[in-house]
C-alpha cells in the first residue's frame, strides 16, 4: 500500500487529524454561567491561591505539549515548523489513542536553545508535561537539560529516551534469547545523534557494558580532533580502551549491533565477524542498516528494526504513552534514568517467553500503558 | 443560583472543560501508517515546500490560540497564569460551541511586552489566529500592536475589540430607538483601560462623535500632568475642547454614557442631567455603574449592561466567534477597523425592529456567526 498518497488524501480531506471537544455542552444559560462568567471566577480565584490545584480544576493535569522546531523531522531533516506539524499532530493522536492524554502540537519558528527554552518555559503553566520532538542533535541535549533543570513538570525528548527505553527493553529479551548477560556484552552503536546518545547513556546506567560508538568518520575516540562536546561526553561511557578504526574493525567479535544511522551500512561480512548468535538492532528508517533476512542469513540470532512489517519493531509508541500517563497520574516532576530503566523492564516483562521473532510486544498491546504507568512514580 | 459553588463542583468533577478528539480512529496498522509514519512524511515534505498549505493539511487552519498572561482576569485583576486558565478554557469552549473553532488555551508566566511578543511569535506557525485575552492595559496595547505588525495571521485582543464591536452594535440600534445620529452625539466614556480605549477608537472611526473620557482622576484632558502615553493618545479623539472637571460636570447634556469601570459610579442625578432620552451602557461586571431600573426611573431611554439577567447584554461572545470564523475561512491576515465596523453593523442588523429592551441579539443567536463571518473578508 502506498501510504504517501493515502496520507495526502486523508490529511486534506479531514484538514488535519485532531480537534477540540467539550466535556459538557453549553446549551443553557446556566451552563454558560457555570463554565464561563460569572461562575468561572470562583475557580480562577481558587487557583490563584492554590496553583497546585490546576490539575484538579483544569485540563492541564491531563495535557502534554508536543513541541518541535522542525529541525530534525523523521528522516527528512531540517524542514521547519510547517513541515513538522503533521508529525506533531500524529503524535498527539498517539497520545490520545494509547494513553488518553490530551496532547497539543506546538511547532516553533525559533531555533536556538535560548529561544526554545524561553518559549517552552513561558508556556509551561498551560501543560502537565512537555514532549520534545524532532529537534536536531546536539541542540536537543541542551534544550532538554535546561528545561528539566528549570521546570517542575516532566520534560522528555522522545527521540532520545523513547527510543532508548524500547531499545533497552528489546535488548533485555534478546539477551535472554541468546543466553547473554548485557553487562558482559561488547556493543557497537552506530549513530551519535539524539537516539544513539540516549541509548548509550541508558545502557551505561543499566548494565555498564563495553560500548563503542561509530559515526560517519569511524570509531569515536579520544584521538579524534573533530568531536563536538556531546560526542566527547560519550567517551565517558564508550571506547575506554581508546581504539581507533572503522565500523568494520570494531564489529569483529561484537555481541550486539545497534544502528540509528543510515541504510545498508552493515554488511553480511561484518555480521559474520561478530560473536556467535549476534544481536542486530538495525533501526534506520524506513530502510534499515541491514535487511533482516540478510542479517539472519549471515548468522544473526535476533534482528530488530524500526519497521512494522518485520518482527520486533522498536517503536517509541511502546514507551512514551505509558511514561507520560504515569508521570501525569502520579504527579512526577521529572523522568529519571531509574524511570527509564524500569519502563524498559516493564516492557520486556510483558513478553513471557521471548523468541527471536518476539522480543518486544507489538504496538497497541493494551497491557503496555498500565504496566509502564504503574512504575513511573 | 450560586454559580460559584456549581462552577467549583463541575470543574473538579470534569477536571477541566475541554479535551482532544481524533478526527479518525487509529484502530488499524494502515491508519497508523497513514496518519503517522511512514505516510505522514509525504505530508511533511509537501508542507515544507508549500507552508501556505498548512491550513489544508493540518488542524491549524481551524485553530485559534487563546493567550493570556493572567494580568487582568475578569474583575479579579493580576492573578497570574494559573488563575487565568479556567477562563481561557471557558473561552475555548465558546469558540468551539459558537463557531466550531478549535481553540487552545495558553497561559504564560511571562509578563513583559518583549517576552509575550517573543513567545507568541515563536508559536505562531501552530495556529490560524491569536486571541489575546485578559492582559492588563497599557501592556495589552503594545503587545497587540507589535504582534499585528509582525505576524501574518489575525491577532485580536478581545477585551478591547470584542467589547468595542458589540458596544458599537448596541449604540447603532440605541440611536435608532431614540432618534439620534451617533455622529452628533455627546458621549461620555468612563474607564480608560483596554475596553474603554478600544471603544473610543472604534466610535471615532465609525462616526467621529464628540467624546469625553473620564478616569478615576476626572476628565482626561491635555491640562493633566498624570496621563500615561495611552491616555495621551486618547486626546486625539476626545475632549478636543480641553474641558477639565468631574464625571458629574461632563455628564450634563450628554447623550450617551458608556461605563467600563466601577459599580455604582453613575447617579440618578447625573442621568437626569443628561440630554432627553439618554442612552446608558453600564457595563461594569458583575455590578454595573448604575442598576438598569434606577437608570430607567431617572429617565434613561435605553439601558445596556454586561449581565445576562437584564435586557441588552453587551457580551463579547456576540462578536469574537464570527470574527475569527470569518478570518480563518477567508484567510484574512489582520482584523482592521473596517472589519470591526462591519461586524458591528452586521450584529445591529440582526435586530429588525430595535426597542429599548432589544437593541442587540441574545448570545447564542444562530444568525450571528454566519452574518459576521461573511463580512470578515
Amino acid at each position: 500500500m502506498d501510504y504517501s498518497e493515502e496520507a495526502l488524501r486523508k490529511h486534506k480531506e479531514l484538514k488535519g487529524k485532531i480537534e477540540l471537544k467539550l466535556k459538557d455542552t453549553l446549551d443553557s444559560k446556566d451552563k454558560l454561567s457555570t463554565y464561563y462568567t460569572p461562575g468561572v471566577a470562583a475557580v480562577s480565584s481558587r487557583l490563584a491561591e492554590h496553583p497546585e490545584e490546576m490539575r484538579d480544576y483544569t485540563w492541564t493535569g491531563n495535557t502534554v505539549a508536543v513541541v518541535s522546531d522542525g529541525s530534525a523531522v523523521l528522516g527528512l531533516g531540517n524542514i521547519g515548523p510547517e513541515g513538522a506539524m503533521p508529525v506533531m499532530e500524529g503524535k498527539a493522536m498517539l497520545f490520545k489513542h494509547f494513553a488518553g492524554i490530551d496532547a497539543v502540537p506546538l511547532v516553533l519558528n525559533v531555533h536556538t536553545a535560548d529561544e526554545i527554552v524561553a518559549t517552552v518555559k513561558a508556556l509551561a503553566p498551560s501543560f502537565g508535561g512537555i514532549n520534545l520532538e524532532d529537534i536536531a542533535a546536539p541542540l536537543c541535549f541542551e534544550v532538554e537539560d535546561r528545561l528539566k533543570a528549570e521546570l517542575s513538570i516532566p520534560v522528555m525528548h522522545d527521540d532520545q529516551h523513547g527510543t532508548a527505553v524500547v531499545t533497552l527493553a528489546g535488548l533485555i529479551n534478546a539477551c535472554k534469547v541468546t543466553g547473554r548477560k548485557l553487562s558482559d556484552a561488547k556493543i557497537v552503536v552506530v549513530g551519535a545523534g539524539a537516539a544513539g546518545t540516549a541509548i548509550i547513556k541508558l545502557l551505561h546506567a543499566y548494565a555498564n557494558p563495553r560500548m563503542f560508538v561509530v559515526d560517519s568518520k569511524g570509531i569515536v575516540s579520544a584521538n579524534r580532533q573533530d568531536l563536538n562536546d556531546e560526542k566527547k561526553k560519550l567517551l565517558q561511557y564508550t571506547n575506554l580502551s581508546g581504539i581507533d578504526g572503522s565500523l568494520k574493525d570494531i564489529m569483529e567479535g561484537a555481541d550486539i549491533f545497534i544502528g540509528v544511522s543510515q541504510p545498508d551500512l552493515l554488511t553480511s561480512e561484518m555480521v559474520r565477524s561478530m560473536d556467535k548468535d549476534p544481536i542486530i538492532f538495525a533501526m534506520a528508517n524506513p530502510k534499515p542498516e541491514i535487511m533482516p533476512d540478510v542479517a539472519r542469513r549471515a548468522g544473526a540470532a535476533v534482528v530488530a528494526t524500526g519497521r512494522s512489517d518485520f518482527p520486533n519493531q522498536v517503536n517509541n509508541a511502546l514507551a512514551f504513552p505509558g511514561i507520560f500517563r504515569g508521570a501525569l497520574d502520579n504527579h512526577v516532576r521529572a523522568i529519571t534514568d531509574e524511570h527509564k530503566v524500569k519502563a524498559a523492564e516493564a516492557i520486556a516483562g510483558l513478553v513471557e517467553n521471548p523468541t527471536p521473532d518476539m522480543i518486544i510486544p507489538p504496538v497497541g498491546d493494551e497491557r503496555l500503558v498500565p504496566a509502564i504507568a504503574a512504575i513511573i512514580t
